[in-house]
């Protein structure tokens, strides 16, 4: 069963890059172009993952149990690009910007330190990366979202949603982690893999239909930022 | 023989430390000096890489063959910088070198994944390493140049110059790899190590040479962007 | 008495991160929060390198002796951020800031060359690094200061100042390093685990207050930047 999520997981992944890719070639102008691309890297680097886990790769016995750790070594590198398509569609600044690139890089090695150590350090490293992830959901729910809809006072539902749905989302992950094998055990490898993939689909091709909804809401109020304001 | 050519690899890049270091310190504008400083640090990378080589670091029996897995480790490093010389030289806007430099991050990790994996799983990375590969090869030929070449109407053949050269060069990287142990085993060991040494010479320093070259073309034109266009 | 000077850098740099967190939220502008939240993350790494330590994990026995790599992987992310401090204080221009930041990682991968190899590859590697770090001292005693002076040519004795402390605190690092078991053997594991202590707190927490009490002078002197000229 974990073998079928993996390779449902590779083809998802591939759809989205082929979408995303082909919005970024044919974007009607460069911001929607940046979008479309963050977005089709997103899928192209959750692709890699997924293809090597089918391959039966990344994957390692740490305390027992089949891990994942690779998983972690893609998020490190996909999840910063997800939190772009949150700042460029509201242009946040850099020290907000530099703070949840910050906490998120932190949240994910501290993650990855959770789950390749054995009980019961694991669950210091996971309370110090739950911590790092309650600091990212102060910083979008408040200087991030201040920040989006004083620049957008048209939109500001439109950024609402936005970060709600990432939240709802991310909150997921941490609740996986804890029911699967690595935390109380409840979850099995097949209910971990589903979970996780069906996770990784809605927040990165999901989210990147989401991000492009936005950028269109954006557009009808005559709010998305010209050429000039994003640094081309 | 492989230990020789990995000493040539060390003084060659050591001269282009020392060249472009001397020509980064000496540079009559910000300009040029940000030229020889990328191309200091490109040599800089790849003689610690050789060094390493040579003492026998960053090599273990994967596969059954000895394998230099630590060439991928710095590639990742250098070859982003390599690509930086093409994108300041054609004032290329962020989404064409975002894309090109996340492309080229693809193509190495992939490209890795192919050399420690056994067959026939390395010959999809393989594949999947020369698409990130062929779509470098498209944003090169396609958006950058015309962009550069919009950019400096009187130096458009000094980018085609530019661009083949390099192509030329990165072409010949999986050509060696599919030739040598890793696929058809038509190369032996130290073959594959003089292939290797030879084209970072040429990509590397070689290719500095032609960067700097390039900016004095443009400068005779009197293309060459003015120190504020940098953001210094 | 390992283990105590180890939990002695987690309870600092929490202190650290408390401190310096604090005054990222209660900046009274975007400079300060800046430079508060530079600091911040600088404490928050090596709180977490030190929590791992003092955990037992990131140590492993190398050439017979029990090695802490994982500094080298945690200097690796707080080192920049720390000469990110000294450039934003002095508002350097982006090639002396890459220079800096290039050679700064040169000096850190090869530095940890020089420790996981074995006697006498070991001291190659060492020299290497200490080149890497002259090269520094250069760009912070030469291009850096002389650019931050003619700046704030009314704050000129404050970056004399920031550079040295600055300097006097990275060069005890390799000082400890040749002193301890990996070179003449003349420090035990415990006064090298204080040694580095010491130097991490003084030269993370000890330095952020030196950084906030710079920006403090250059306040004074009303020579510090406006928002806008931090591309805020």
């Amino acid at each position: 069963m974990t073998q079928t999520w993996l390779w449902i997981g590779v083809f998802s992944m591939a759809f989205g890059c082929i979408f995303f890719g082909i919005g970024a070639h044919n974007g009607k102008n460069q911001q929607w172009k940046i979008l479309y691309t963050l977005n089709f890297f997103i899928c192209l680097i959750a692709a890699g993952l997924y293809l090597a886990m089918a391959l039966g790769q990344g994957v390692n016995i740490i305390n027992g149990r089949p891990t994942y750790w690779v998983r972690f070594l893609t998020w490190f590198c996909s999840t910063p690009l997800l939190l772009l398509d949150l700042t460029f569609l509201g242009r946040t600044n850099i020290l907000t910007t530099g703070s949840l690139l910050g906490a998120n890089a932190y949240m994910i090695v501290t993650g990855f330190m959770a789950t390749i150590s054995s009980k019961p350090v694991s669950y210091i490293w996971y309370v110090v990366s739950c911590a790092a992830y309650v600091a990212i959901v102060y910083l979008l729910v408040k200087p991030y979202r201040s920040e989006a809809q004083r620049k957008h006072p048209r939109s500001k539902s439109a950024f609402t949603k936005l970060v709600t749905i990432h939240l709802v989302l991310w909150t997921l992950y941490p609740v996986v982690w804890i029911f699967s094998a690595e935390g109380f055990n409840i979850l099995n490898q097949g209910g971990e893999a589903m979970s996780y993939t069906l996770l990784d689909i809605a927040s990165k091709v999901g989210f990147g239909f989401l991000s492009l909804n936005t950028l269109h809401t954006l557009e009808n109020a005559r709010e998305s930022m010209g050429v000039e304001a994003v640094g081309v």
